[in-house]
């Protein structure tokens, strides 16, 4: 599917075009970092869902240090768009945290920070979707795989981008048989306890902040310093986080 | 040594009392809790390094949503527990993030965002130490181990506590010859690229808003749910992040 192909299709879904350019850019820009998982075969599973084209995220709370979304039925990737804007339109003096509620699905949350990094300023982002990741000891799925998203913008022009997710595989891999079912766990092997704390941590920091439904919480700040050049410099020719491959 | 013990070495090097109960709650909390070489045995190590016992955490900048705290040339046991004494006192409307510049060494993270659930606020909180883990490829030391500690009330009185560090094992264990100088890389085996960009991730976040020493990045929010008790109910008798050992 080219990105005009998908474009077309969401407009037929009844997203307006704008909307349309918002997802494709999301889907393309996902691709090229080889996570086709969130690529543009979302838009066929986006056509298989009840969705309502027409919904508009709301902006609930705005204060200078605090806001609080409400998807309103949109999907994620709008929400998430919006906020993006609107934190780069009016960016706080210092430091902003915003929670997005019914803000599903959210794709690749290093999409999202790497925006506000481009824009100057540092991000960290996690959002919550179906619990997939049992406890290292096995029994039920408790928690999501909750990816950290971590951006920092860098005076040479590259920000460093972290998005990590805490499951060893993605239920994309599993869905597309690149991964068995039982593969979907915590990351880490027999330190897998350590991405299941994160995972359940984020979890619980999602859910206390934005409600049973999935959500997202956003941290935003003005830097102060710019640390990356030196980083990059020490690494030499290592590939640092969020660098093209 | 005892807690009494460790608190007159501690008077010796010229802490106040309070000071000193600081220090040594935090101490034998981390013994209780498994982790030695956070414990008592530290003080040994204060006992080498050239402190001003009488320097103070000063906070240059309070909003609302925004906090600036300078270390001072105080340990940095005594910053976070000064921030979280301020921010238990003084909590936030919804959201505050607070940096902390000069704040070395932190200790367990779990320990101060505990006290801050304990006080019904969601916590989240990072703090940069040596650059003592190499990228997955090997090479030099290019982040410190930065560990992410998140906390979030319960309406059961026993909050979720993540607290985890982005190392295989710690630099203590290496001193201690529970581990060798090698092992001492980001965790996750084959996947030990995640912990590395996460470690990497917050290493820089700090940095940018921090500055180049060490220092500390601490997000509270009041909560508007109550996920843990539903996540209690679902792990049944399966061991939650900071539950009891």
């Amino acid at each position: 599917m080219t990105g005009g192909e998908a474009t077309e299709r969401l407009r037929a879904l009844g997203y307006s075009r704008a909307d349309a350019e918002v997802l494709v850019s999301h889907f393309e820009d996902a691709e090229r970092r080889g996570k086709a998982g969130h690529g543009l075969a979302r838009v066929a599973w986006l056509e298989t869902l009840d969705l309502d084209p027409g919904a508009c995220p709301t902006r609930a709370l705005a204060e200078e240090g605090f806001e609080r979304w409400d998807g309103s039925g949109a999907l994620g990737y709008l929400v998430l768009d919006a906020i993006v804007r609107a934190t780069l339109e009016q960016p706080p003096s210092h430091a902003r945290v915003a929670v997005a509620e019914r803000c599903f699905p959210t794709g690749v949350l290093g999409y999202w920070v790497r925006r506000l990094a481009e824009g100057g300023l540092v991000a960290i982002l996690t959002a919550t979707s179906q619990r997939r990741l049992p406890h290292p000891s096995g029994g039920p799925p408790l928690t999501g795989t909750n990816p950290l998203a971590i951006a920092i913008p860098s005076s040479d022009g590259q920000p460093l981008v972290a998005d990590v997710s805490m499951g060893a595989v993605t239920h994309g891999d599993v869905l597309a048989g690149r991964a068995a079912a039982e593969e979907l766990v915590p990351f880490g092997g027999a330190q897998a306890h350590k991405a299941f704390a994160l995972a359940v941590g984020l979890e619980s920091l999602v859910g206390a902040l934005a409600g049973p439904e999935h959500g997202a919480v956003l941290v935003v700040a003005r830097p102060e310093h710019d640390p990356v050049p030196a980083l990059r410099a020490l690494a030499r020719d290592r590939r640092l986080p969020g660098d093209e491959p």
